[in-house]
C-alpha cells in the first residue's frame, strides 16, 4: 500500500510540473473570449459514475490532477470554467462552460477530457452549444435605458450559476422584426431593475440543437434573480417560449481546485 | 465474522459518542426557518439502489449511523426533515426537506450526505427548490377569512405528506396583479374547509427549476386531503396549471429514527 | 449440492409451518374491503430482474415461499391480489392489488414486500392509488337503470384484467355538478349493455398520484371489454380524458399459487 | 473444450429429435388464424441484451435451438411470425408476431419464451395486442372499389415488414358512423393504388393497450409502401390520428431459421 | 504481455492484408448513390460503452482494424460515411450515414457491424432511414433561382455536419399541392443566400420512421448554417413542422482513418 501511495505521490508531482510548464504557455485571451461576439459557448454538464466514488481517494486526487492537465492543454484556445451542480440539479453533477471561436476546437477538448482517466467516469452528458452576438433586437432603444445597462453590476464573488434554455415557439418567428424588437424592448425594461445584481448573458443555439437560446445568469442574491425571472414571465414575450428550461440548471461558481477538492473527498 | 461485528459495535459507538457532541452544539432555529419567508425549502428524493439491501444489516446501521451524524453535522444551520416514500411513491424511497436561508449551506449538506458511505446508494435523485414569501396575493381578502386561516390545525401526529410540484401558464402570468388576487381568493376560499385537518405549506420555485410552486401537505386524513384538491381543482385558478404534480410524491412522516430502523430491516 | 438442496426443503418446509399458523390468525374482512366505500386501492405493478431467472430453482421456491409468508402476514387488515402482467404487457410482470383501510397499512406490507428476499428482485415499480366512493355523480338516474347496474354479473372464472387510469381535463372540474351528472348518465348507460360479462370497479385518485381516476375491469370477454371501451369513447364525457392509460395494463387474473408456480418454473 | 462442445452437439441432436416429434402432433390452422376476424394479434419486440454476443457459439446454437422448440410446442394453437428488426429499428432486434383465438394463449407462449434460456438475453419488450374483425366501415362502399380490393396482391416474397400503431383522437370517436365510413372510404380509395404491391392488416387495439388501431404492412417495393403512407397522410381520416407510429416498427419479414442463422453468428 | 501484443500486431497486419484485397475487388458507384434520386439513406448513431475504453489500447486499434475491414466489406454496394458527434451532441458518439439502393443491404451491414467485436461496444442505437427523390414542390420556380441552385458550393473541406429531422403536421398534408409548392418556393429562396457554403441534402422518410423528413447539412461556417435555419424558421412553411430536431445531431466530418485514430486514444 505504502509503496503505491508514495508512487501516486510522484506522480502527482511530475503532473503538476508539467503543468507549470504549459501554463506557461500562455492563455487564450480569455478576456476576448468572454465578451466578444462571434464565439461560441458550450455548455457541457455531466454526472460522476457510481464507480468514481468507490475509487480510493489517492486515485481520485490523480485523476482529478489530470483533469487540471487536459484544461491547461486547452487553455491556449479556450476560456474553460466549472461549477458545482451536485446538490441543487438532479440533472448532473457538474458543469463545464467552454468558449471557443471554432466549435472543432470545444469538441477536441471534451475528447481529450472524456478520453482521460478522470473522464471515462464521466456519464449522462448534457451538452448543447450556442454562438454570442451583438445585440440587435433594440435598435430604437432609448438611450438612457443604453446607459443604464452599461453601469457594471455590483463587485465581488457571484456564487450562484442558472442557466436556462429557450425554444421560441413558430409565431415568434413569424412576427416582423419591429414587432419582436418592440417585445424586447418591453422585456429588456421589465430586466433592467435586476442589472445591477444578475449577470446575464444569451447565446444563440438555434440550429445547434434543440434550442433557440441558452441564458446564462451569476448572481449572490438568488432572490433578485428569482424577481427577474418573474418579471420577464409577465411581458408578451415570454408567451413565445415554447421551452423554457428543462433543464434548468442551478449550481455555484467554482474555481477549479475548489471543484477537485469537493470531489476529491 | 465475530470479529468484524465487534468491530462494526466499536466503530458505531464510536460514531454515536461523536453524535452527541455534535447535538450538543446546539440546532437551527427550527422553528424561525419553518415558519419566516425567505427561507430556501428544498426537496431532494431518492430511490436506494439494489446494493443497498445484498449488504449485512451490520454494514447497513454503520452506515445509517453515517447519515444520522451528517444530519447532526447541518443541524445548526439548517432544519431536515424526513419522509418515507416507498411503497406508495415510485419515484422515490426517501425524501429530505431542508430549510436553509442560504442553498450553498443546503449543497453542502447533500454534498456530504451524497459523499458519504450511506450516500453512495443514494440513486436517481429528483431535486427542487423554492422559497417562502409572505402571503402576497390577497389584499383586499375579508378579515374573517384570514382569521379562520390563523386557526392552528387539529393537534396530534399528521402521518402522511403529499408533495405537488406546479406549474403555471404563460396566460396566468399575463394577468394583473388584481385578476390574479382574484382567482387566489376564491382559491384560498376553497381551500378553507380543509385548513383544520391539511396543513399546508408554499414555496416559490419561479427560475429554480422547471416549476413556478412546490405545494406542500400533511394530514391525518388523506380523504381530507383528497377533497381539498378536488375542490382546488374546481375554481378558475387550476386552468392556468401547465404543471400540476408529475411527480406527485406521496409518503408518510417519519422521524429519523423510524428512517434508520426501516431501512435498517 | 445434495445437502444444500435438502437445507431448502427443510427451510421451506419451516416457512409452510409458519404460513400455516399465521393463516389461522385470521383475514381481513376480504368482503368488506372489496365492497365498501372508503377503501384505499393501491395498484403496484413490478418486473422481476435479471437476477432473477438465473437463480437456481430451488432457491426461487424459497424465495417465493417467502413471498407467501409476507402476503400471509398481512392478510389480517389487507385485502391482497395478484395478477400476472407477463406477456401481456410491456410494463411489469406482476401486479398486486391491495386494498385496506388505512395507506399506512399498505405501505407497510410494500415495505416488507421489497425488503423480502424475493422483493429485492423487483423493479422498475409502477404504483399508485385510489379510493372508493359510493356513486355520486347520478343522482337523477333512472330506476330502470339502476336496476340493471345491480344485476350481478355472469357468473365462473373472469380470467383477464385490464387497468386504466385516467386524468381529466380542467374543463372538466370546472362544469357544473350537474353538467358532469348528466355526462356521466350518458356513460353509464353506454356502459350498461356490457355490465353482465366485464366487471368494473371505480378509485378516486385526485391527489395521491398524477390521476383522478383508476378504472379495473375484469372478463373473460376480451371482445366484450373492448366493445365497451368503443362505446365509452364516443360520448361526451371521454372528450374530457387528458389521459387515458399510460398505462395500460392487461394481464390475467391468476391466484397466488399460480402466480408462484409460473415464476418458481 | 472438446468434450463440452460434443456435449452440445449431442443436446442439439437430441433437441431436434424431440422438435420433429413435437412437430408431428400438427400444426394449429395457420391460415384460419391469420384470415378470419376475431382473432388476436400480438406484436411482441425485444432487444438482445449485451451478453448474448459475449457467449460462446455454440451456447447461441443451443439457445436458439431451444427457442424454436419453444416455438414448435405452441404451433398447435398459434401462428407465430419472426421479423428481424436490427439495423433497421433501433426499438428491437426482433419481432414476433402472434395470433391467437385467446390472448392467455399468446401470454403462455411469451412466458414459455422469456423463461426459456434463449429468452433470458431478450430485454426492453415492447408488446400490444389488437383483434381482428370484418371490414365494418364502408357498407356503401361501391362495388368496383370491393372487387379491385379482393385481387390479390403480386405474388413472390415480400421482404420488408412495417408496423404502425395508431390512436384517434377523441373527435373521431364522436363523429357519427356515416361520417367515419365516409372519410375511411376516402381513405381506401387513396390506398387502392397500392394494394397490389403492398400488403395491409388491421388490428383493433381499442382498450388492449395505449392505441386504437395496429397497422400491419408487408412489401418488396418499399417506395410504393412510402407512396401509400404519403398518400393516406392526405385524407381527411389523417388528422384525427393523434399519434401514429411511436414506434413505426421497419424490418425484413424473416423465417426462423434465417433468424437463429443471423442470431447465430 | 509481450507475446501477446506481437500477436495482436500480427493480426493486425493480416487483417490489412485482407482488406487490400478486399478493396481490390471494387467499391460501389460512390457517386451515383450520392447524388442520385431513388437511393435509401440511412442514419444510424451510436454511443460506445463504458467497456470501450477500459481495454487495452491493442484491443482496441485490432477492434477498430476489424470495424474497418466490416466497412471495406459493404463497399461494393453501399456508400458508407462516418462522422465524429462524440463532444458536440449528447446523443452519440459515432454517427455512420449509408447510402443503398436496397433497405436489405443496409441492415446487412448494420448487422456485420454490430455482430463484430467492435460493434459489441455500441450502444444506444438511433436509426433513421430516408429517401431521395427528384425535388418536386417547385414546378414554377422562376429560371433564375433554378440557375443559382445549381452553382456548386464552395469548395474545400466542410468540417461540420447536422442531422435534423423533420415531421410535418396534418395540417401541411390537407393542403393542396400548390399551396405547398408555394411555401416551398417561399422556403427555397430564403435558403438561396446560404446554398453556397452550407450544402444540404433531403431525404424522404415518411412511413419509415416517426418522421417525413431528414435533412442533412455540411459547412465550414457554422454561423451561416445557423443564419440559414433562423432564414427558415421566419417562412411560413416552418410552422407545419410538428418536429423539428430532437434529436438535432452536430458534429465533425471525418475520414474513417480519422474516426479510428480518435477512437483508438
Amino acid at each position: 500500500m505504502r509503496s503505491s501511495i508514495s508512487t501516486l505521490v510522484r506522480f502527482v508531482v511530475l503532473v503538476c510540473v508539467v503543468l507549470v510548464m504549459v501554463s506557461a504557455v500562455g492563455a487564450a485571451d480569455r478576456d476576448k473570449l468572454l465578451t466578444e461576439p462571434g464565439v461560441y459557448g458550450t455548455f457541457a454538464a455531466f454526472r460522476l459514475d457510481a464507480d468514481w466514488t468507490k475509487q480510493d481517494q489517492l486515485v481520485r486526487i490523480a485523476q482529478l490532477t489530470i483533469l487540471k492537465g487536459v484544461i491547461e492543454q486547452h487553455r491556449e484556445k479556450l476560456a474553460i470554467d466549472v461549477y458545482l451542480l451536485r446538490g441543487l440539479s438532479d440533472h448532473a453533477d457538474v458543469l463545464f462552460r467552454i468558449h471557443a471561436t471554432e466549435l472543432r476546437e470545444t469538441q477536441q477538448f471534451l475528447l481529450d477530457l472524456q478520453g482521460s482517466l478522470f473522464g471515462k467516469h464521466l456519464t449522462d452528458s448534457t451538452v448543447f452549444s450556442g454562438l454570442t452576438k451583438k445585440a440587435n433586437y433594440v435598435p430604437g432603444m432609448p438611450d438612457n435605458l443604453k446607459a443604464e445597462l452599461k453601469i457594471p453590476g455590483e463587485p465581488g464573488p457571484n456564487p450562484y450559476v442558472i442557466v436556462i434554455p429557450i425554444r421560441k415557439d413558430a409565431d415568434w418567428w413569424s412576427l416582423s422584426q419591429e414587432q419582436r424588437a418592440a417585445m424586447m424592448q418591453e422585456h429588456t425594461e421589465a430586466a433592467l431593475p435586476y442589472s445591477k445584481t444578475v449577470k446575464r448573458k444569451l447565446y444563440h443555439a438555434t440550429g445547434l440543437d434543440d434550442l433557440d437560446f441558452i441564458t446564462y445568469f451569476e448572481t449572490s442574491r438568488l432572490e433578485d434573480f428569482q424577481s427577474l425571472i418573474l418579471a420577464l414571465e409577465k411581458v408578451k414575450e415570454f408567451r413565445h417560449n415554447r421551452r423554457f428550461g428543462h433543464p434548468t440548471l442551478l449550481g455555484t461558481v467554482r474555481s477549479l481546485d475548489e471543484i477537485i477538492e469537493v470531489l476529491a473527498q
